[in-house]
């Protein structure tokens, strides 16, 4: 397997290129990608010294680094590209273009993307993020009316990670109620969710998957016997269709599908924080 | 202030054509753009709706939209674009050139980057995401031998929603614990923290902001008032200087700035999961 290095290379945080970086990189599974980030590299030593580092990493490696470089500020992103590496240069390649197709100016303003450019929806992702931790677990129903979702579904099908990063990344207020053996006595709606229907999901799983993981947790009990991950996953799902509740199922998902999934479900607009 | 629609379309989840839109689109504060999310467009029928789609808003806003686009299947690449938009096509620009340079194929698998790629890396930040929710705010002592950091700080400077960006995004398992007066009564670091010293990471925040938050919380309380505001914070970073602690003032700092400044300082290396 091939090796080769790569630089994330920023003025601010460097996480958009980061994630394109990921995007783009997980589609050569063949190549051993060594990824160093080289976060605030916001003036000249510091760019001098990220140059540095690149033309090192590629004299031992014998092949230039990739260079993955979001620089708003026009004289060190032009600093960095004296480095001996193959520049992946998001704002250079797409700016002057938007530009132009725009008829603006970009503002070139540092910061603006992953720092806090509204305060106001700022702390609104924080209190989202408080308030997914204050409603975990089927805890603090009383505020059930300020959600803007609420999921359900038997213990770990992948609730809470799920609200949790709807909340950091969108500032949604999201609930998350876990049904239990009691809420499948009557086969009906749980009494406290019913004034929420419309805001109801529901989350199911694989209950081999589920078996597992809850295994992992509780090794041996009854919790994570495979019959009655087997009970709860069917139980839970015909009081997801008895009540027209829409669900997804998580096996194969990862957190951002299944959040992605949910906000399309739900027609909520998306728009990050 | 002109107006512009923006689409995000993609065969996945079109996480990462979002956050390289918001980065882009952040640079022209001056336009107000209108974004509409098209994920999962996986089918010659999804496509050519976005398409329409594409069209329409183009005919009522008298001008192309911007179509920020991932494909990794080829065909339906080529399918979008048949729209009228001004198309930024992250793939379509940079994975030829990568491939050239890597002299590789790009797999073209879809769902390598926002799916589930290593089983056992996804457990392991799911797993992250419950050990932060079980170690918020000094709960579970016992377990922070198995943290990768703690979050040290009074209460509401930022380390409930930084500790869970830390674990959703990197799998660190993250703990956190709140600096009380209690703490501050010797001017030691609590005796339970002493262990772990170099896991530690404080946090800290303008007094006048932190007014404003605790006062969000709580108004007119002990709790949000502004000389006991003060008094926490001098007494945090006191303990924080007494006990070499790196901390950061979280007052102008996002989420994700307060994360990547984390990591830098405590050479973690970081990794998207």
């Amino acid at each position: 397997m091939a090796d080769r290095s790569v630089f994330i290379v920023s003025d601010r945080t460097g996480i958009t290129a980061e994630i394109l970086s990921h995007s783009l990189l997980t589609q050569f599974p063949e190549v051993n990608f060594h990824t160093r980030a080289l976060p605030f590299a916001d003036s000249n030593e510091k760019v001098d010294d990220a140059v540095r580092q690149i033309n090192e990493a590629g004299e031992l490696d014998g092949a230039r680094p990739l260079v993955f470089a979001t620089f708003v500020t026009a004289e060190l992103s032009d600093r960095v590209q004296s480095a001996n590496g193959f520049f992946v240069d998001l704002f250079g390649t797409f700016l002057k273009p938007l530009e132009k197709e725009l008829n603006a100016e970009s503002s070139h303003t540092v910061g603006h993307s992953h720092g806090v450019v509204d305060p106001d929806r700022y702390t609104s992702r924080i209190s989202a993020v408080h308030y997914a931790m204050d409603c975990d677990d089927g805890v603090s129903i009383d505020d059930y009316n300020r959600a803007d979702l609420i999921l359900v579904g038997v213990s770990r099908t992948g609730k809470t990670p799920v609200c949790l990063y709807l909340a950091i990344h969108f500032g949604l207020f999201c609930a998350n109620y876990p049904l239990t053996e009691e809420d499948f006595a009557d086969g009906e709606l749980p009494e406290l969710l019913r004034p929420f229907r419309r805001r109801l999901f529901g989350l199911t799983i694989d209950p081999l998957r589920l078996q597992q993981i809850r295994s992992e947790r509780r090794p041996g009990s009854r919790y994570s016997d495979v019959q009655q991950c087997d009970y709860e996953i069917r139980q839970g799902q015909a009081v997801f269709s008895r009540h027209s509740i829409p669900f997804a199922d998580t096996t194969q998902m990862s957190i951002e599908e299944i959040g992605t999934t949910i906000l399309q479900r739900m027609q909520i607009r998306r728009e990050l924080g």
